[in-house]
């Protein structure tokens, strides 16, 4: 352990394990738990009440548990009540809203946020700059891109006939977005750029650059259709929209030319 | 603080911060924080694990940061884990379920409830007498009238053209009841004693007195034409409905030719 | 108390009421709950921070308030920040997820699951083996039968004119599945082996045997005429999916012979 700043927090009942590492000018809430082998990088704030390194069941049962190593980015602020399970890695400038749930062996890149009330279950992968708004579940081993952008209540699924052991983890891709409300089917996958109208029922791949909408969801238009009121095109948005992404304003062909892989 | 009986709670892990005014007959349960400038009025129960006056991010980099004043009207009840963050004022007999979060500069009318899991977002305001159950989401500057019910898991949006910083918060009128499961698109509004079918997504406004029902949401028809099973017109209901409501019974017409603005 | 084994825990700030039985080789973690009268049986892990026998709002007001017995059968895990409300039994081998919420005066048989978020509500009954995912609201006095599954993010509700005192409470039948994000509308029923599809937005009831898709829902096909892309019909389910069923693999038929009532 380094050093840990803690100025705004009163150090009340926090519990901290064997093997936890804590970066420079970290604060850490009270009644916080975290357990064996857990890394925070500098510069985080962990909120009250919150959980690092949530042991999974056999925990509970095996006197030999070794919990697997935990890692929390440098930058990263995790508001109260929030649980990551062991084995899971948030990248650099993580933040989640309150009570985000957040099972094991989870990965994220750098700039992901999680909403409250999320619960991301076991093996997601969400890439950088990837935004999770309020109350969205995303089951096991599911693949979230680059910018995409997530509403509240969007609930993913991957079984095609329940119950079943054989699961198709969702893919979203870049800069997709999913209005709130979607309920998104077993085995679809959303193309680069796609629109899901809030409330949609996405029953089949969608392909990139398509907005969908209903129930079932029904392929709308491509989304450089989609016209503001200004009467320039609304996407693909983020040639107007910059607001925590990594180029400024108008400049984002430019930024895609020479920063996008 | 004037004075606190918690006969009730063990008063075990409380923080109190600095500020801090307490009335007569409150309980306030273990593990409870209450941060700087908050108020809480006579014969309330503040029950374990709940935050009060939940500071927003700049508490934790700014050295000179103020928490805005937060207060909690007379005879509330907030159950436990709820958050209330700082700048929020509830009105008198406000109750709320478990895990609550209320975001910064809401404000309510007296006799509101909001249950368990429900998310309100920054400057929502609701009046007098409305009920939101269980797992609402409901996005910054929207506005709930009166005597509005809310059932579990509607979801309101704000975004048109979604990501954006143009967002048209949702209006909710007076004596509107929304459907459990029901989604209301960016920019609806609902009129006066409109009646939201659940699992409806909303994509246009609601005028008074409409009954919308499917996906995309149709207009069904009138609500006073929706009748009971015993001939009498089921809405508008505070005819036959008054559980914690001020009028007695039938006597919905005459309170409201004398009271309602 | 017959004895105490938790040596997982490092029992901080836990909290225990009077007339508490907890069996032998139960672990109870950090910042739990346990109000008056309740009972726990052999071999449990109540995770932190969990709340047990958490007594009504007549608690708070009433000074000769006494707490109705909670039972937690033997073997069972409660995941951590769940609520179980005082005068509630949960059967063996019961789990939760993470912030589950269980009213008043919920019952249920052996080996049932409960996940993330669930929001249930009073005088609720859920027979033996059902699982419930994450994120689901369950209104007061449902009948959830043995071998349901239900998905995330499902919304049942029970006021055919809201808001009113005449609820009518869902009932779902044995083996049913019921699919993420669906809404259930009040005064339907759910047959045995029904399937609902994600996102279905049920206004009727579903006969056994039936499929169900889309909004309004409308019967699809039996559900023996849903065929696996290896040839074999996909339901009932129980001939090709035991894992933690009472029958093995595709013994059901005989299992079910013998054993089912």
């Amino acid at each position: 352990m380094k050093s840990m700043c803690s100025m705004k927090f009163n150090n009340q009942n926090i519990f901290i394990g064997e093997n936890v590492t804590i970066g420079e000018n970290v604060k850490i809430g009270d009644n916080v738990r975290i357990y064996d082998n857990v890394t925070i990088g500098d510069n985080c704030t962990i909120c009250n009440d919150c959980v690092l390194g949530e042991p999974v069941a056999d925990y509970y049962e095996q006197s030999n548990y070794i919990n697997p190593a935990t890692h929390v980015g440098p930058n990263s602020l995790l508001r109260s009540h929030s649980i990551v399970y062991a084995g899971s890695s948030l990248g650099e400038y993580f933040s989640s809203g309150h009570r985000v749930t957040v099972r094991e062996s989870f990965f994220c890149g750098k700039y992901v946020r999680i909403g409250t009330n999320c619960d991301i279950q076991n093996n997601v992968r969400i890439d950088n700059n990837s935004w999770l708004h309020s109350g969205i579940f995303v089951p096991a081993k599911t693949h979230i891109g680059k910018y995409v952008m997530i509403y509240p209540h969007v609930v993913f699924t991957d079984d095609p006939y329940p119950p079943s052991n054989q699961h198709i983890p969702p893919k979203v891709s870049d800069f997709a977005q999913v209005g709130a409300g979607a309920v998104i089917l077993p085995g679809v996958s959303l193309g680069k750029h796609v629109l899901v109208g809030a409330g949609t029922v996405v029953t089949k791949s969608v392909p990139d650059n398509y907005c969908i909408l209903g129930n079932p969801g029904k392929l709308k238009k491509r989304v450089e259709d989609i016209i503001l009121e200004n009467g320039s095109p609304a996407y693909p948005w983020p040639t107007r929209f910059s607001r925590g992404m990594p180029w400024n304003g108008s400049e984002f062909l430019t930024w895609k030319q020479h920063n996008y892989d």
